[in-house]
């Protein structure tokens, strides 16, 4: 077994795979084996007696938009009768930001990835304040979720259909990484790229100016706009480095707000899991510590993709929101290369003279190094129906790749 | 004469000044002294004879943009029997970049100062390629400014209006600079900051989708498009700080393309006057240094104000454009704090530590110190009617600064 050529292939397949944003559809009519009653959640498979408070108020809220549940009592008791399945968006070829859930009538992107052929999916951004992924559930989150689904996200379907082409996500992050942003919590210019790219379109396909007008204020008012489709975009990519036979390199890192789990490319469709550590950061008014729910998303999906934390040193001014300072940001991005297998191709980092971005997690160096991937995140309240009360940094449990490093050592008889 | 007191008064009110673009307007009907046959241009006072090759086309286009000329013979002779009149941009209240010319009929951003009133002026940014800033006067440019001018100008003027408040270019500024911009030759995220305050307003104000679309195409296509209300809002900074006694600062930085200009605070309307050097930089496919005409612009009122090439460090992407690496950039950045009076309050730079751009050129630590300021620039074709040929750095000579001290003793009897 030559591990270093395994993930060399494993982590070129991660780089060259080009992901567009190429339509916008409805969960249940394309993301494989989603059905009626099925939820998908951010993070490894978990049940609903285990489930984090917030992704509980996710799950509550998703059960009223289908209409399956009226109340969170309703809901509740529909998830406690096992009316209402759940499974893991990764399993699906999905990913979504904290909660992440998609449900069925939910709209989503679609990305595919030109390269090698494979789609991935994500829902849509909700902005800030009250929104289901932080678990909020009220009026208000569910109004907004309908505006979303029947209005916005039709007009950005047409508009992206109107394109022909589609959108490379790829070469926006390349630019939003020229930009300030580090593409997992600051996405800043990448969305003003976003509607840059949008406007015209949406201007064309748009029935009224008013509607028009609200869409592309909630684009360019949002700077996590692109969030979603980059998500998508980062999970077409390093699932295209999933599956290579001998690769010790981490294709997923997600988290439930229970257990934060690790996929291996070499190690199948395996989980490593262990519970997830609450992020250190910076609190919203009126919140602490206490209030937070251990580290939740898919979101982590840009990490393993090479982009968020460890691409902060491009992104200095992050550090308001995060907690931090610029030294640390450049030193977290010096950090990761220790644990990486490449300097991407096509992320590069202008502070640090235009050099690629760390990429591709080696399970080996994290044990090996005792290095942990670094990751920028929201946080969530711990009780269902709040929201969002910080923001922050956070490793994953090392527990996980001493695990897969076990593992892998079994598989091939090491 | 306490200088030190009258630069921190000068700086203060550079700083404190708070340029909001309010509107679109044709020249002949708001700048002060505008009339039939002026035509307004970029640094110092120069006259027909000694004028560069690109003003030279600049005048031409612009004469036959007005309706005075057909051709270029005719609106040369026209110059040559001094039908037609010249002034600068500066003496107005107005700013240009490179050539700079403003005709009677072009419109143009008003911009106010909230805080001590003033108003000051820019024309529109025509994109990249054959531009008559740049000295072509093809059937082409001509028909893209008649565009600009009856159709986007419009649009762009109802949409400024429909905003009711404005849009605060200090505070679009600011923001910029913590996204990879150094407000001069890289204002990419600006001008999509710009696109998102302008897209929702134009969304209302358009008369049909096809026009409303390319019109929103424009901005988010030219990363320079609003480097002309970021011109006019450092002219609105500078002209505050002008007219101080007893100050050594400098308020005016501009050329012509063959003179480089500086006016300085505490010695009136006085124009210190040198000839201008050619860029060093990166040479666009097809010419090199022997085609360059010297530096020319009023775009330096960046630098004047603080940002452009003083505030490099917070803009490392742009050494791919001007020549230059990351290192050189940071290194400005720093060398122009020992020749200014401030660190600006309200334009930071993260990769820093979010400490303020140098503002506030002293002349009195130029000369003493033999430090002369930094400015990115375009550079133009040294001919009329050809265009580009590259962008780099260059500095004015440091006689205009020696001259100015002497000056300076000499009104003050130091």
């Amino acid at each position: 077994m030559d591990i270093e050529q395994a993930n060399a292939t494993a982590v070129s397949r991660m780089m060259d795979a080009r992901p567009v944003l190429k339509s916008v559809a409805t969960a249940r009519d394309v993301i494989p084996g989603m059905k009626s009653n099925l939820f998908f959640h951010a993070g490894p498979p978990v049940t609903w007696d285990r489930m984090a408070g917030p992704m509980k108020g996710a799950m509550i809220g998703a059960m009223i938009l289908e209409g399956l549940a009226k109340t969170e009592a309703e809901a509740t008791a529909m998830a406690e009768r096992g009316e209402a399945q759940f499974a893991p968006n990764h399993e699906h070829g999905a990913v979504g930001p904290m909660a992440g859930v998609i449900s069925p009538s939910m709209k989503v992107y679609v990305v595919e990835n030109l390269t090698h052929g494979n789609k991935a999916y994500c829902n849509f951004n909700e902005g800030y304040g009250k929104v289901l992924r932080m678990g909020a559930f009220s009026d208000e989150v569910i109004k907004r979720l309908r505006w979303i689904n029947d209005t916005f996200a039709s007009i950005v379907g047409e508009a992206v259909a109107a394109s022909g082409e589609g959108l490379d996500i790829r070469a926006l992050l390349a630019e939003a990484l020229h930009m300030g942003d580090e593409g997992h919590n600051r996405n800043k210019a990448g969305s003003l790229l976003f509607l840059k790219w949008l406007a015209p379109l949406v201007a064309k396909v748009a029935k009224d100016a008013d509607t028009e007008s609200e869409a592309l204020k909630f684009i360019g008012d949002n700077a996590l706009s692109v969030l979603n489709p980059v998500m998508a975009a980062c999970k077409a990519m390093t699932d295209a480095a999933h599956g290579v036979e001998g690769s010790t390199l981490v294709s997923t890192m997600a988290r439930n707000g229970t257990d934060f789990g690790i996929r291996v490319s070499g190690l199948g469709d395996r989980w490593f899991t262990a519970p997830a550590e609450i992020p250190q950061g910076l609190w919203f008014p009126g919140f602490t510590a206490a209030d937070a729910n251990p580290d939740i998303g898919d979101s982590a999906i840009t990490e393993t993709a090479g982009i968020g934390g460890f691409a902060m040193a491009t992104a200095p001014a992050i550090v308001t929101f995060v907690g931090s300072t610029p030294k640390d940001a450049m030193n977290a991005t010096l950090e990761m290369y220790e644990i990486t297998a490449a300097e991407h191709k096509h992320f590069t980092m202008p502070v640090l003279d235009f050099r690629g971005t760390p990429t591709g997690i080696d399970i080996r160096k994290v044990v090996e190094k005792g290095i942990l991937p670094r990751i920028n995140t929201g946080v969530a309240h711990r009780l269902p129906g709040i929201g969002q009360v910080g923001a922050g940094l956070v490793r994953p449990p090392m527990a996980i790749f001493e695990e897969a490093v076990i593992a892998y050592a079994e598989k091939y008889n090491l």
